[in-house]
């Protein structure tokens, strides 16, 4: 029996222990801590399967639930050592390698939630009869600290409603140690037929598969909501030319993988912001895909440079093809580097979970 | 006390359990497994701190060694479990993803070893002293079967010696679950002195701190004495001009990352080639360093092609600057990608270990 969407808002949660699933961290298992109150928003009974701690609700819940992979779970936390490779000429995580862990933790989410049928794909068996993808349309990032080598950071992982037919995914990512909160992201997914390359509707078999999943909570990142400009000839200071995906930047869909678009972003950014700046905060809307074949020119405009009062920096940022289509708006703010890794604490903001 | 590069050819083996190391793998903890004759070379008793493993030979060996670093550990084995975001288009792990592998287990190797005084640089304290970084001079790789998401690999890796002034870095990878070898590398690295750029003859006390450390084996890979020859315009079949080393390219040396000179060959291999065949093996010889700022052209010469009797397909190439420096000259070998993943077995070959 399938619960409707508004069914998964109940507030007790259980431990649910999936005994496949044997995920692991360096620093060893945490079992069971209960972590109320830490600001994730879902902060519930944690269980714990290596690495991997999974939440569910209570609502439906029964024994029988405890193996069972159609169910009430919520969200999971799962944890990921920094290795040397992942981190960038400044030591610390790269803003590629958080968005990899969340492209991974998510994978991983489905596939406990027994949706995604063990596939690479993210795809659930109504999607695969249908011939259906989730594709990005937008992204936000908000980050107040960046963990550095050998760290190791727990992202928390969950799916939310966005309208009819869209999906939101939320992560955040906290200090395994201290619990500290070092990173917020949240993106909406929608379905696009991979043979017609147009977006689709979202099914009703397929909304049933994911809405015992659903959260009634969501990320929200300050400044979301804030348009972000279109950057041409005109506007750009900055004009990147000859972009063309590699092999190596492509997924299992022969698509370019979404971290690889931030990466042309960033090779815009002028070498003194990267070597004194660190990204606070990113907006990105996904308007086009891009394929192996695309030859893309990446434009930035600054909006708010080193020089001003505060010392933030803010970009506005256009990726299109050389034909002018526009492949991604994107909106970057920067902040001076931490003389110590702990300055920008207090910059975290409270209240950054919607309850609906 | 420091013995000379010859009392570490002992050939009984003892546990040596560091309290510090607690790495770890998805599929758990594999503890004190006896895999002698599974022929990565070094087939003595392991011993487990989490996913790590440790081996140590005997001469010097005492019960205080248990807690010591500096000692005589000969070699350590590290589980890495193939994530989402690490396999190409193919679903299995990209070559990078390898050379990362091989670079976070060398790192930690290290660090176990407690010579590189905790830091990401690869120095030991005497290097530190006087400015000296090890650079690569050539690496070989021989592929078997790439594993695909979700599985566990054993990287096991040891140091070896070369010569007077150089020391080869050695690894194999395994299928943990099954034992089965998937790939072998080995790389020589030499000393240089970061502020003049010039290479360094090995200085006797940076010698005595990695000596107690070196094992008299090390990883042969077919045909690694083959010349590679130049390419130039007038041999080149490809050639891909304009490449520019990426921010997120760099290490915190502000040097271009090893595995990115892989991309760039990788990048100049006909897309037929790239989705219908797998790399067997590669051979690199890095010539000079490369920076932020340099402009390089990629130049691949066809030594063998699809339409040969036996279907496999070999490359030279050459990556050099703009102005026609050499950075590297590589060979890659390429066989048309097997139909079940274990149909590459029977090219593993026996004796690859040479003991001095």
């Amino acid at each position: 029996m399938v619960a409707p969407i508004t069914a998964a808002s109940a507030c007790a949660f259980h431990t649910v222990k999936l005994p496949s699933q044997n995920y692991s961290t360096k620093e060893g298992i945490k079992r069971g801590t209960n972590n109320l109150g830490q600001g994730h928003g879902l902060g519930v009974k944690r269980a714990s399967c290596g690495g991997l701690q999974i939440k569910a609700n209570a609502r439906n819940y029964n024994d029988d639930a405890k193996i069972s992979r159609v169910a009430t779970i919520s969200s999971i936390r799962q944890n990921f050592t920094i290795r040397s490779y992942e981190v960038d000429a400044n030591g610390v995580a790269s803003i590629e390698t958080l968005m990899n862990y969340f492209q991974s933790s998510m994978i991983d989410h489905c596939k406990t939630l027994g949706i995604h049928n063990n596939n690479l794909n993210g795809s659930t068996n109504e999607m695969i009869k249908r011939n259906l993808v989730w594709v990005y349309t937008e992204m936000q990032l908000s980050t107040y600290r960046y963990p550095k080598w050998d760290d190791v950071v727990e992202v928390e992982t969950w799916l939310s409603t966005e309208g009819k037919n869209a999906l939101r995914l939320n992560w955040s990512v906290q200090d395994f140690k201290t619990n500290q909160m070092l990173n917020r992201a949240s993106s909406v997914c929608v379905l696009m037929n991979k043979l017609t390359r147009r977006l689709s509707k979202m099914p009703e078999e397929v909304r049933r598969e994911y809405e015992p999943h659903i959260v009634n909570s969501r990320i929200i990142i300050e400044g979301e909501d804030k348009k972000i400009p279109k950057v041409d000839d005109t506007t750009a200071d900055y004009i990147c030319t000859g972009l063309t995906p590699k092999w190596s930047d492509l997924d299992i869909h022969f698509h370019v993988n979404n971290a690889k678009y931030i990466s042309w972003i960033l090779e815009n950014i002028p070498q003194s912001i990267l070597m004194n700046y660190e990204l606070s905060a990113m907006s990105l809307k996904f308007k086009r895909e891009c394929k192996i074949d695309s030859k893309l020119q990446s434009l930035t405009e600054v909006c708010s440079d080193d020089n001003n009062s505060n010392n933030n920096v803010e970009y506005n940022h256009m990726v299109r093809s050389e034909d002018g289509v526009e492949i991604l708006r994107g909106r970057t703010e920067w902040r001076p580097k931490p003389t110590n890794s702990f300055d920008n604490f207090n910059h975290v903001p409270e209240a950054f979970i919607k309850d609906f």
